[in-house]
Order: C-alpha cells, then sequence, then structure tokens
C-alpha cells in the first residue's frame, strides 16, 4: 500500500445558482483545483465523479462525469460515476485514493458536482427522497428532517439535552460560516433567531437545517513520492479512508452505528485515535446532529456532548474545533459536492490556508460524511482521516 | 498486485418482466451467484452495484445498491453504486477487482441491476436518451439507433460491407440466442426476416437493434490464494480489467476508438494478443455494430471484416467465436446489468458449462463493453481477459 498525498483542492461557492449548469460548476471546481495543484489536466490519469440526483433534476444520467469532464476539457482517461447520495463525494475520494494505494495509478481526480435548485423547487425536494428507500420511506413521506427529527428526540432524552443545545450548534457553525467566503450562508446568528425561526420536524427548526444547494468540489491525489516533485505546499497525506453502509439489524440499543464503524475503522487504519484529531468537518445535515456525532467519532460521551457545545469546546478557538467552514446548514449542501467540499477544508486547515476560521496548526484533520437513509441507518457513511 | 479469480457468476433470464422489481431481480442474480460460489452472503466484504436508470424510470437514486442488496440481505460492509451507462456492470467489476488485486479486501461483489420496462414505454425511451449528453445530442433527437446507424453506413463504405454482412451478424447471434435459456428471444432468425423486418435508422432493422429489457447479473470476486480453498471447479482468473472513456478530441479519420484504446490495453495487461482470445463477448447493442468491434479488438481488417461474418468465422463453431450468448440483440440489454452477463457468460465458456453453445475447449475469454456517448465516441469502454 503506497502513501498518497492530495496536492489540490478546491470549490465554487456553494449557493443558489439558477444560471448555472452542472458543466459550469464542474468546470470552476476542477480548474481551481488544477490551479491549488500547478498541474495541467493532462497530468490526471482517472477521475472519480460523485453526483447524487441529476438524472432526478437535470435529466442527465448515466455518463454525468464524462459529460462535466469533456465541458471541462478532460477525456481519454478512464472516468466513473459514482453515487452514495450525500456520501457521493468522499466515495469519490475513497475510489480514487485506493486507486493510487493500490498502484494502478500515480496521479488522478475526485470530483463532486451537484445542482440541486431548478425552476421547480417541489422537484428538488421530490429528488431528494430518491436518497431513500422509495418503496417504503419515502413512500409514506418520511423525508430526511423527520428522520433526523426522530433521531434527535431520542438523542435528547438519553443525554439530558435542550433545545439550547441544538441551538447552539447553529449558532457555532453559522459564525463558522460568516468568516467562510464560499459558504452559501454568511450570518451569524443568535440562539433566539434559530429557536423562533419556522418549526420543520420538532425539534428541528428552519435554520437548523441544511439548505438547497448547487455547487462544486474537488481534490487531485496522487503518490506521496510524486506529490514531492509537483508540489512545494506542506504535503497532505491520507491516513486513512474507510467506509461502511447501513447493518440493516433490527434496530438494538446498542447496536453500533454505521458511522462509529467507519470511524473505528478509520483510527485503526490511521493508527491514531479520537484524542488525536486536531479538526474536524462533519456531516451535519441537520445541524444539532453534530452533538450525536461527537459521540460516534469518540469525541464525548452522554451528558458530556451537552457541555462541549456549552463551553465552545468545538468553536474554532476550542480545543476540539467542528465545522470551522460552517457546516452543512452555513456553507451549503450540495449533495454530491458536499463530502469534497468538507476534504477541501480540511485540506486548507492542515496547510494554514483556512483565512479567518483558521484553526490553530492542526496535524491531523477528520472528515465524516454520511449519506442515504435505508431502515434508519445511513447507507453509507465514509470516514477520512488526513495529515500533515 | 494480487491475482484475482471470479468463483461465482449468475444471472436472472433476461426479458420483460412487469411484475418484477430492481429487488426482485437483484435478489435473484445475488442468490444464484452466491450458490454458484458456494458462499454465503457473510463472507462477501464489499459490493459494488452498477444500475443505469432507475432514477429516471423507478425513482430511485442515490443508493440503489444498498436498497437492493438490503432486500436479499446484504448489509454493513462498503457498497458503492457506479454508473457508467451501459458499461455499468463492467466498469462495477473492474471496481472490484481492483478492490482485491491492490490487496484492501479479499473477497467481493460485483452486481448489475435493470428495469427498463414499465407501463410507459416512452418515458424508458426518453431515459435511454440521457446516457448521452442531454443538453447536445439528446436535445436534438439523436438516439443511440441513429448515432451508429451513421457509424455503421462510413464503415460499410470503407469496408466494402452489404446490408447482407449487417444481416449476418444477426442470423448468427440469434441462432446463438436460441441455444440460451436465458435469452430474451430465442428465435433464430434467417436473413430474410433479418432485412424486412421495420427500417429503424438506415441501415439498421429492427432485428439488429438490442430490445428493451429488465434483468440483473453479479459475480464474485476474490484473491487467487483465497479461490483455491473456497471452490473445486476451475478456476477463471481475472487476466486484465481495463478502462478508457472517449477522447473527445477533434474527429480524425485515424483517431483510434475508445474500444481499440481499451482494447490494446487490456491485451498489454494480459500479456496476450487478439491472437490467442478463444471465445468473446461484444457490446453489440446494435448486432451489425460487431463488425466494427472486429476490427477494434484486432480480429480483423478492412474487408477481411466481412468475408469473417460470411465464412462463419465468428460462429460458435468457427475459429473466433463471438457473441455466444447471443448478443444484445437476442439476449438482451437490460443496461446496468449487460457487462456482468456478459462476464458470466465467458466465465460459463471457460469452465465448459456453456451446454449447447458450448465453445470448444476455449482457455482464454475477452469481454469488451461500452457505454454512452459524447461528441460520437463511447462515454466508457471496458475490455476484460478472463483465463482460465
Amino acid at each position: 500500500m503506497r502513501d498518497v498525498a492530495i496536492i489540490g483542492v478546491g470549490m465554487t461557492k456553494f449557493g443558489k445558482f439558477l444560471n448555472k449548469g452542472l458543466k459550469d460548476l464542474g468546470r470552476e471546481a476542477l480548474w481551481l483545483t488544477l490551479k491549488d495543484a500547478g498541474i495541467k489536466p493532462q497530468q490526471l490519469q482517472f477521475a472519480y465523479a460523485a453526483n447524487g440526483l441529476a438524472g432526478l433534476i437535470t435529466g442527465q444520467e448515466g455518463i454525468r462525469g464524462q459529460v462535466i469532464l469533456r465541458d471541462a476539457g478532460l477525456g481519454g482517461i478512464p472516468i466513473v460515476n459514482v453515487e452514495n447520495a450525500c456520501a457521493s463525494a468522499s466515495t469519490a475520494f475513497r475510489e480514487a485514493y485506493m486507486m493510487i494505494a493500490g498502484g494502478f495509478y500515480d496521479i488522478g481526480l475526485a470530483i463532486g458536482v451537484e445542482k440541486l435548485y431548478c425552476e421547480d423547487v417541489s422537484k428538488s425536494v421530490r429528488a431528494l427522497a430518491a436518497d431513500s428507500d422509495i418503496e417504503i420511506s419515502a413512500r409514506f413521506g418520511l423525508q430526511f428532517t423527520a428522520f433526523y427529527a426522530l433521531a434527535l428526540r431520542k438523542f435528547m432524552a438519553q443525554r439530558a439535552l435542550t433545545k439550547h443545545h441544538l441551538a447552539k450548534v447553529v449558532v457555532k457553525n453559522s459564525y463558522n460560516g460568516s468568516l467562510n467566503p464560499l459558504a452559501q450562508y454568511r450570518r451569524a446568528l443568535t440562539e433566539e433567531e434559530v429557536l423562533s425561526s419556522r418549526l420543520i420536524a420538532d425539534p428541528l427548526t428552519l435554520y437548523m437545517c441544511a439548505p438547497m444547494g448547487d455547487g462544486a468540489a474537488a481534490a487531485i491525489l496522487c503518490s506521496a513520492d510524486l506529490a514531492l516533485k509537483l508540489t512545494d505546499k506542506p504535503l497532505v497525506k491520507v491516513a486513512a479512508s474507510a467506509m461502511r453502509s447501513g447493518q440493516f439489524h433490527p434496530p438494538q440499543e446498542e447496536h453500533p452505528s454505521v458511522v462509529t464503524l467507519a470511524a473505528k475503522e478509520a483510527y485503526e487504519k490511521a493508527g491514531v485515535g479520537p484524542e488525536d484529531i486536531n479538526v474536524t468537518e462533519v456531516h451535519d445535515a441537520m445541524a444539532p446532529a453534530e452533538l450525536m456525532i461527537y459521540e460516534e467519532l469518540g469525541y464525548g460521551k452522554g451528558e458530556e456532548v451537552g457541555r462541549m457545545i456549552e463551553e465552545g469546546v468545538t468553536a474554532i478557538s476550542g480545543k476540539k474545533p467542528v465545522n470551522p467552514s460552517g457546516g452543512l446548514a452555513s456553507k451549503g449542501h450540495p449533495v454530491g459536492a458536499t463530502g469534497l467540499a468538507m476534504i477541501s477544508e480540511i485540506v486548507w486547515q492542515l496547510r494554514g490556508e483556512a483565512g479567518a476560521r483558521q484553526v490553530k496548526n492542526p496535524r491531523i484533520g477528520l472528515i465524516e460524511n454520511a449519506g442515504g437513509m435505508v431502515e434508519g441507518e445511513a447507507a453509507a457513511c465514509c470516514v477520512t482521516i488526513l495529515k500533515k
């Protein structure tokens, strides 16, 4: 197994871009990433392209990566389209990582592109439901907000959490997002604003939920040996890339979640523990879910979770910063781009290039990106650990 | 790089199954394949799932593999959804092959499932157009039949081929299909029947074109070492798995096709040449395209191609049998399942289990599976070489 480095990352601003298509977004992310890596497109030996819902929103299926990358000037190399709902981009990253670690190729691209906004927003909402089992949950209207709401109510009861804890996550993340020029929303919200915003699915209010969004993000990976020749920037290596799908067991009280299992595998592969992680991006499609993920990643347990957010442990200036980018509710969540945007953030943090939201001298970063829902469990979860 | 073997293959009958869903088809293919391998589902360490068009036809997106495999009893392992139009299943196979060759896992599954038939066949036709660029070719109505027709007319003119040569491919393949109990159509057609069937896109007539179809196919791959412990069947190894996407160059007379490039890479990796291949399955979505592929694979050149089909060189009993399964026009072409059905056929041929359509004692087999269309080139082509 060879060491693999990330030599370039990039993302478009996330937001509502009715005048931009998949090709426009993909081209922008690709060229930003090539520029960051300082290489030419002809140097790329393969590409993995992630997209969640273009089939249902724009009508493009089957060869989304080829269509997007052709437009950006890339062809001839193997292009594989991968999909795992909201974890699509991390899945593309994982495949690219393995191609290089396994010695099949020396340098390649992972790119995620998503266009959720269209003229008819109800079409976008219906499309998002197709990331769960359309014959079961989607058919009886159990949207992702409801899934999260149910899980959070149980979690709140067990860990003595109040709605104030939930709101504090959004306060922290919206502040971080206000420092991120690429975020979809850049206003720091108060606890009162969060709690008085429209109720979506009790206990979730509007400002707790990730918005619709368009955007793209990418990373260029190569063997660590080659990276030394190609770039002078601080080398960011992939310490682990783990992935699991839901276990589909009958629900049990102590049944470990797919996030827990993926994190365990990543820690083992990287040879580190939760205490070693200096900066983290987690998949908070509904921001308060961040609290559940603290526990799943081993950052805190039981009632400690509430104290972590109360005491600012996970703020940018805290001991265990989480979601310095603003998280999904502030930064935005264009499904198939999200994982690579999270990876971009951690690379910037490790390189010390995160500007106003820079965490102090991080050496090891973790990205948790989950997607889809089958029988109340995430259908896929990728946990990536990066090391300076 | 470790040696990788295929220890189990399986496919459903291909056809029109309005009363079967994706889950039904997937479950059937998975369990046939597990039975063929003689292993339990719990032994699988990962899965790659291919599907082309469920999003547009059934509405299921994002986590198609998880939804299908959960229903069949598989969970917990990493499940990745891959897509490359008609080459989706071979792409899933390639990813699975690399995971084992690279030493990441020891045993895993590649499965392809497709349901093209629905109550509204015009919906299926529109969905198929989404395997080309929907902003360019699909928008002005250039369906795949037209793409193939244009390419074939040029090829016919350059290689002195007549419509009789085209029809003879269908005569050969429909005869082969008549011997295949899993084929969608099992009637051996005469040259006259083929030529007098309805004109679809000159020079293509109805019987030259692959039908709509539903079906699923799968393969279980493992390290060659492990295979020796798990199975007593003749060991079929993966000698090469190559993939390329369209080059997107400006058209040039002597520009090598993506099929040619993928084949060249596969021959090099396997250390064999076209002369060493004993049995072949090619992607003849419009059956006469087989003639073009003879040339792209290096089986014949120029006017020799016409003589090959006239003289029965590529018949089951010929020197260079091609499409013993019946090919896509007879066996059927459920997009996301096709590549793994082709791989299943070659495994059965190499094991000597192909019944009435068995080729005499083949030792090396080749599968060519192409998909999608960007700027008049296949968006993806996988060439796999298997060895007994």
